[in-house]
């Protein structure tokens, strides 16, 4: 007999006998009556077995298959329920130690480490569980809509011979005979994909950061999710686009994972036509005026962030807000700024719930001015001989951006920790698993 | 003026001004007259102007912006020409050195390292901006039918604290206080997650191998294409969902992709509805009988694999033929085998014009069959803790596969070598760009 999946499991079963697989998450017994909730990848159904003493192959997290007869029930849950008999109970892999905590209860726990240390089986609660459905479903909703807006998906190496930002915080590599690095971005390659003619590309892929520092919005190594854009009039289509790909992005979930939200709790944020923007300068002003809070050289700090999109979300009822005008000297060397205004760049974050998710902007796409401002950097252009390439042979004006994954999942699941929202999060202290 | 596509160009515009943007392919000049064919991402036109000598901007792989008027020109490619005047043409970008090589001819060059020094450059070439066309959509292709078919998208762990295969051919990372390595492969992490309650896992990430020989069809930093599944009843499972994978595949890009496979000169395979598949025995004896070739007793070399590729073609009509029973002693530890031939694995690989572009097969699910099975390969199952943590608590029978992305997209646009088929590739020697 052929496995149908629970939700497949409807009034038209009523009285046929079906094949089900998947684990069992309780066992209750009262009598002579076994209740176990059997749950598969779709979802989690009643299965009833009546006789002798509890089987001990029978225990939680146990996979199993089951044949057995569907019933109408109405106090089950959904209405529906499986009987069965001992030979139609098929111990699959059982269940060799016990369970180190309680499945169930994965999701309130107050030891983080044991979760990761038992990652794979923290997963199968069903909170935990959804964040990962959301995010599966968050890195199609970005490759969708760029596909249909003209883009072309890249895969570009992740080990490469320099860092994109000038050298520092990277993790170094033995390769073959030299010393080469684990990619911090895919930025050089992302334009020269530009360059090459596809004009508009995208990817979904590892960055690696070597950051000493211990927080709860930083891991060492994450997802980005990047694009960027040839021909572009200015910055401000980037943002367009980023708007516009976010709307679509939640509508894409709020259609493919409604269910996966309901048992987070959470609400879907709404994204406004246009996302409110304001400069460095503005920022400073408002955590000054609203806040009397000091900000940095560099633009709003975590707290300055919080800070801001509290006033966002209050004032202009927006949980998205867009930073713009960020100084020449605090973004990389090939930021493109104002002709008129030299230290003020055409560049952008994106705040969402109070964190920075995006940063993007307009790039320098003249070869003397790229040279010219890597000059001004303290960088050798020799050393960047084969990203300057491009640039001498008609490069068109461009941009782009990059979204962190694991920040943007965080957010919207309502996570208190980026770790929480990668799978196998990876920091300073922690390999494993 | 809002730029359109060149794509977009057709006979309704006919007598309307248009703003296009691109890149200059070539240029004639006949009298007075000068002829451009100006490229964008989505299509080539021939621009007219016509006017004094050359406007000095007017270079070959300049990037413009083109403002002119739609004209009916039967002897124009397509029909359609643009007319512009001089204040029409407005330079984007210019080339400020002299072209390495010419563009055109780049796909028919001899010497391959000058054109990966100028890999952006050298994509600009239509061919070879083709393959990559052709490798989005199969990234694409590969996701979409998977996740119609319940699968979910991870991203695991690249940077990993010991090799998945036994500790040879990886590449260090230095991580902190700590040596490292990268990933060899999703393996550990894609059972893993069949076994966090997702079943169904897909990933397309990068993979490393150390390896150091020079071949041609070797690279050391590439894209696995990977999915794993679980409750299945025997490996043939993974091998029929690899047909339909493939079909669908192939399907999917005939749809997307015809422009650039007829550019490329190649036509698509068909795949059978049920792809022949001969043991590892087998194959030696076609190898003996029909070649008077011997085989090595790990499976088919390099040689033999075009052999068998060849004889599966004439004699059985398809381009595709899988490999089945590999030996228990050349695969991994983790690979289930015959509990009834002990030396015989439950694996796969797959065979395509001549190279093996697929393994796969069912893994071991039960703990202590697992735990035994390491200590025969010599591996200590403490040093797999956290990969065995899973197997405690109802591990179902699984299995899956993993395809080279370059090799496949290699083979499909007939390519003498895997380089060719990735953006910036990897190898002993090359690093840049």
């Amino acid at each position: 007999m052929k496995r149908i999946l629970i939700k497949e499991l409807n009034e038209k079963f009523i009285g046929n006998t079906v094949k089900l697989q998947g684990w069992i998450k309780t066992v209750r017994r009262l009598g002579k009556i076994t209740f176990m909730m059997v749950r598969d990848r779709s979802g989690i159904v009643q299965v009833v077995y009546e006789g002798d003493k509890v089987i001990p192959l029978i225990a939680e997290e146990a996979a199993i298959s089951i044949t057995g007869k569907v019933i109408k029930e109405e106090r089950a849950p959904g209405g529906i329920e499986v009987h069965t008999l001992k030979e139609g109970i098929e111990l699959l892999s059982g269940v060799v130690e016990n369970l180190p905590f309680e499945v169930k209860k994965a999701d309130q726990s107050v030891n983080p480490d044991k979760l990761y240390n038992h990652r794979a089986l923290s997963l199968r609660n069903q909170k935990l569980y959804s964040i990962f459905l959301i995010q599966s479903a968050l890195m199609n909703g970005f490759r969708q809509f760029l596909l249909q807006e003209g883009f072309t998906e890249i895969s570009t190496p992740k080990i490469v011979a320099s860092g994109t930002e000038g050298g520092t915080e990277l993790f170094s590599v033995d390769y073959f005979e030299q010393k080469v690095y684990l990619a911090q971005s895919p930025q050089f390659y992302k334009q020269m994909m530009v360059g090459a003619g596809y004009e508009r590309v995208f990817e979904v892929g590892k960055a690696y950061r070597a950051e000493k520092h211990d927080t709860s919005r930083h891991i060492n190594e994450y997802v980005s999710l990047d694009f960027e854009m040839g021909f572009i009039e200015n910055y401000q289509e980037i943002m367009d686009m980023e708007t516009r790909l976010l709307s679509w992005l939640l509508n894409h979930l709020s259609l493919s994972c409604s269910n996966s939200f309901n048992l987070l709790g959470v609400s879907l944020p709404t994204v406004p036509e246009k996302i409110p923007a304001i400069s460095v300068e503005q920022a400073r002003e408002i955590l000054k005026e609203k806040f009397t809070k000091q900000m940095p050289a560099s633009g709003p700090d975590p707290a300055g962030e919080r800070l801001l999109s509290k006033w966002a979300s209050e004032e202009l009822n927006s949980e998205w807000l867009f930073i713009t005008g960020f100084p020449s000297t605090k973004r990389p060397f090939y930021t493109m700024f104002d002709p008129l205004k030299r230290n003020i760049t055409w560049s952008f974050d994106l705040l969402f719930r109070g964190i920075e998710v995006t940063t993007g902007g307009q790039r320098i796409h003249d070869y003397h001015m790229l040279t010219d401002n890597m000059v001004k950097f303290g960088l050798n252009p020799e050393d960047y001989t084969s990203y300057l390439d491009i640039f001498k042979y008609g490069m068109p004006p461009h941009g782009g951006l990059a979204i962190g994954l694991e920040r943007l999942t965080m957010k919207l699941c309502d996570l208190s920790n980026v770790r929480e929202a990668s799978l196998f999060p990876r920091d300073r202290n922690r390999l494993i698993p």
